[in-house]
């Protein structure tokens, strides 16, 4: 098959086709600041943890060459492959020696720690050997197997690590013999081999992986593995996907297996996995999103929770599930060329994701509330980046995503170019080349020249954010299509311009009714950016948790130097009041006696947040 | 000493003293049903579950006599000393030769599985004899010893099961001899020993129960114990008791620990120990109080939560919470004499506590959520009552609360009464005898004909509800003292009556500003009770979900006669509007969508939800 160097390339049923990671150079804005950072913070720290953190020495152990017991969760080896997928696509964007060093070296330990039949987990192979398979629900054993595939796919076509891509297949072939031909109907607890397994067929062209992945699928939701003590719906083992009208349990789970059951029809083309992701997309996006694109309500069960059950204080919206969500949505925008999965991506991007990193690269948020109290207790351990957790799943998870982030912004097909996300640089594509200019997302123009473009007629597919009230293009108000784009279909001379102005206008978003935990609040917005309230930027002595916005006022733009700790940054303010109410006894009374004082108040992009103190936060403010 | 049959009898230092349990009869309204059904639903179903569950076969294992594998918990014994603290309190308040019978019956089961060093942990003796006292962070050794005291106090106060007494003071003898005077400074993970000794004491008049209830809680909060994985702060020993400001952790932990804390105060006079208690009340009914009383913020660690995040649909607010804090609020009223213990006592009575058993009372809640979405998804398990749990430690606790409710109701001084809860029937105490008439809590008038007094001057103390804003006694309007009490001090004749008049108006409560969770919510409550809104109560089409006070609105009374399934109660209705808009992409917009039509809401006294179907419920209703 064709390879692109990019993730999720699909081969077959894909309305619209990945342009690859290096056919995109991103020269500046917030991406650009990401990938430096990434490079030069995040990247050496996540190499360093593998070592430290008990990774390598336990697949040391596993290939008999270590002393020493076993370090950290069942799980601890997909560290290393997300941390070696990140390096690949480092490799493809950015190449550095010792990233090709260390996927050779990486390999050769697996090599040695793989068992002659192909099996690989060194917690299983060093704690548990007579437990193989045997506890699927919560083994992560394939969970694992799929980060190793897709670690050597991203090395294959960042072009290094032969040596990975054979441990993969060997593992991928292993499984193969056991769970498609060899009669065990088992599947993992935690989703995540099935979207890896169909892309090492893409790699590979090997059939049998894509049944396999197929037949995973087909498995789940039949009761096959065993309750891991958290119920069904944790694991999404409650009911057959194609019947699921809505997504429930570990948030990231049930995102993962989206990614693999819109994979399966899109090498498959059964139409019944794209409908039922499809439904429960619509549902999630209605009842189950944070404003910040985030997903899961609960610490309980890293759960999603109930439809419009979205606290902002106890939010999880896990850094992972924001990847997770990404790649879904992603691949839904490929099989069905939807805008509105490109402007979830977009709203994800920018906010739930983004806040998972400090400004310096080197912590990271596991959890993402929209909300920090002063003075926390129970939260104080949750309540700040960390550099590294002992259930390290997110740093090399958001690692991989930034590297790779050059995948996910334009599309094209036989006639075409579509831009998802408008990021200053340049891309080629659909034949054409053109460049970004833009200093989006802090201003709203954008202005694309086509450097190069096919004979004849060509389209130039703008995306057009929903938040955009008002958009014009070249001067003139630009409506998009049902299905989110404007559409430019002429023949282009070298040198063409398309101006597209996007509404910036800051705005007060306010939650659906049913949405109990923001009831009375509105959250600011700022193109495609939430905004919220740091203790930081607030007048002396106004506390945030006592802040309301004041009747009727609107948000205002203001304009800052460089943010101490933050950098580039764009603030917004807006008249507000601080409420002061005694606290004796019950807080509740038949007559409230609270009275308010006029203030100021200032916000900062969500995603900026946590990079001063550690005070109070809030995206959602009350509405005096 | 004197042994008053109580529940919580101090001797030295309480301001007010207990009088017995049959010195009360209770003649009508919500407790004699209560106690009603628990004579004869509740407590026969916990009797059958102590086989059912496991309870008595473990310990019979433990005993040498069973075969099979241990069934339950490690803390499974706790259910039967909770179910033979229940029984010995009912055989006192209604004697059933059958409850004596089971008492001797166990207590022989008990002593021929406790080892001749007192020892007695039926998980222990079976599973994991090498662990004894080996992983206190967890083990819940002393947490079961402590209900095993608390069980026989009860029943020598009612004057059954000696037999079980001898097993508890062996088995105290025991933690004395490791815990005070063997050198181990070990403390459990769940406090509840503290206070059960204390018990203990009072009933023997050993000292070493008192010193080593004294030296638990002095070692608490020294990081003696190791980390279950919940951290610190989940078992309160993160900071030394007399240092901490505010109540953390699992929730039922810290509330048995503070009853502990002022027990050890009330024998020894340690004023440092009563000051901590009563400053993290303070906090606790400030920020941290369900509006139904109850206390327990989170699923995640069954923990308080921040200041302020009081959220009522993932509300825990356990039934064992409302008992914990049912006994915690006894002991400060005895300890201070200050009616707002009271008050959080009827509050919690009436609300959290009342709404944990069905009307018919075969099942029970072990979560007291202020909400239930419809079409439940994730919670389906959690969201109606339930016969009995694989930790069932809810339900023989709520049957033991309900059996010594008499205990709770009146106090007796030198001079004087005080009535603390208005029950019908007669009380004996302070040297007088009274007959209380009214219908409360569904009327606001309580007539107390004082049948017998002392001679000379005597003082009837009646307790004014915070929640009644106009109250009158005799007619005349009545303000009670700084302490919440009406006081009449006079010589009193046969038959001298005292009306006094509540002012039931039901009113619209407003939350805290701080409380996020509720925000332009409001809640009704009239008299004790809180309402809600359920499903079943409502005009067709219009959904709970949907349900906003209209503009201005107040509640009414309505009369009704008795309510399927719920029996007597007293409705409210208030005008109100159902909110519709659409559900159709992320549900955060610039410009709401919302439309209303009239309707008519109607509410139903919390403590009585769930009795119908399993449709939505609300204790909080936005404000149009």
């Amino acid at each position: 098959m064709e390879q692109i160097l990019g993730p999720a390339v699909p081969s077959t049923r894909a309305v619209l086709r990945p342009i690859g990671i290096r056919d995109v150079v991103i020269t500046g804005g917030p991406l650009a600041r990401w990938q430096r950072i990434n490079h030069e913070a995040s990247v050496p720290l996540g190499l360093e943890q593998m070592e430290r953190s008990g990774v390598l020495p336990n697949l040391r152990r596993a290939a008999g060459e270590g002393e020493g017991p076993f370090q950290g969760y069942r799980f601890q080896d997909s560290d290393l492959y997300k941390q070696l997928e990140a390096i690949s696509w480092e490799h493809a964007r950015a190449p550095e020696p010792r990233y090709a060093e260390f996927i050779d070296e990486a390999a050769a330990v697996l090599a040695r720690a793989q068992r002659p039949d192909g099996y690989l987990n060194s917690h299983y192979q060093v704690v548990k050997p007579d437990k193989i398979y045997a506890e699927l629900e919560y083994s992560h054993e394939m969970y694992c197997a799929g980060h190793l595939f897709q670690a050597a796919v991203a090395a294959a076509r960042a072009g290094v690590g032969d040596n990975l891509l054979a441990v993969a297949r060997r593992f991928a072939d292993h499984l193969v013999a056991v769970f498609l031909t060899g009669g065990n109907d088992g599947i993992d607890g935690h989703a995540e081999v099935e979207t890896a397994l169909v892309e090492l067929y893409r790699l590979t062209g090997e059939r049998t992986y894509l049944e396999l992945a197929g037949k995973l699928l087909d498995n789940r939701g039949k009761g096959l593995i065993m309750d891991s003590g958290m119920g069904m719906l944790y694991a999404q083992d409650h009911v057959p996907v194609r019947e699921a009208d809505t997504a429930v349990g570990h948030a990231v789970r049930q995102l993962y297996l989206e990614s693999g059951i819109v994979d399966v029809y899109l090498e498959t083309g059964d139409e019944s996995l794209l409908e039922c992701s499809v439904r429960r997309w619509e549902d999630l996006v209605a009842t189950k999103t944070y404003i910040t694109g985030g997903h899961g309500s609960r610490h309980d069960g890293e759960a999603f929770g109930e439809r419009y059950e979205l606290p902002p204080d106890r939010a999880y919206s896990e850094s992972c599930a924001a990847i997770a969500s990404i790649h879904w949505n992603w691949r839904l925008l490929l099989a069905t060329g939807h805008g509105r999965h490109a402007d979830l991506i977009e709203r994800t991007l920018y906010n739930a994701f983004a806040a998972s990193t400090s400004a310096d690269g080197i912590r990271f948020f596991y959890v993402n509330p929209l909300q920090r109290r002063n003075d926390l207790v129970e939260d104080a351990y949750l309540g700040r980046r960390r550099e590294w957790f002992a259930c390290a799943c997110c740093p090399p998870n958001i690692m991989r995503l930034v590297a790779s982030l050059g995948g996910y912004l334009a599309t094209e097909t036989d006639t075409g170019l579509q831009l998802h996300q408008y990021v200053p640089g340049t891309l080629a594509g659909g034949g054409a080349r053109l460049r970004v200019d833009t200093d989006y997302p802090w201003d709203g123009l954008i202005r694309v020249t086509v450097e190069e473009a096919p004979a004849g007629e060509w389209e130039l597919a703008l995306r057009i954010p929903s938040w955009s009230e008002s958009t014009s293009v070249n001067g003139r108000l630009a409506n998009p299509g049902a299905d989110g784009y404007f559409r430019i279909r002429r023949p282009w001379t070298s040198g063409d311009t398309v101006e597209l102005q996007l509404d910036m206008t800051p705005r007060l978003m306010h939650p659906h009714h049913r949405i109990d935990a923001v009831r009375g609040s509105a959250a600011l917005q700022r193109g495609p950016l939430v905004y919220c309230f740091e203790q930081a930027d607030q007048p002396e002595g106004v506390e945030v948790d006592d802040l309301a916005i004041a009747p009727g006022a609107e948000p205002r733009a203001i304009t800052v130097p460089e943010l101490d700790g933050v950098g580039r940054t764009a603030l917004l303010e807006i008249d507000a009041v601080a409420v002061d109410q005694p606290r004796d006894g019950l807080p509740y009374t038949a007559k409230p006696s609270a009275t308010t004082a006029r203030a100021t108040a200032t916000a900062v992009p969500y995603f900026q947040w946590d990079n001063r103190d550690g005070g109070a936060m809030r995206v959602w403010i009350p509405l005096a």
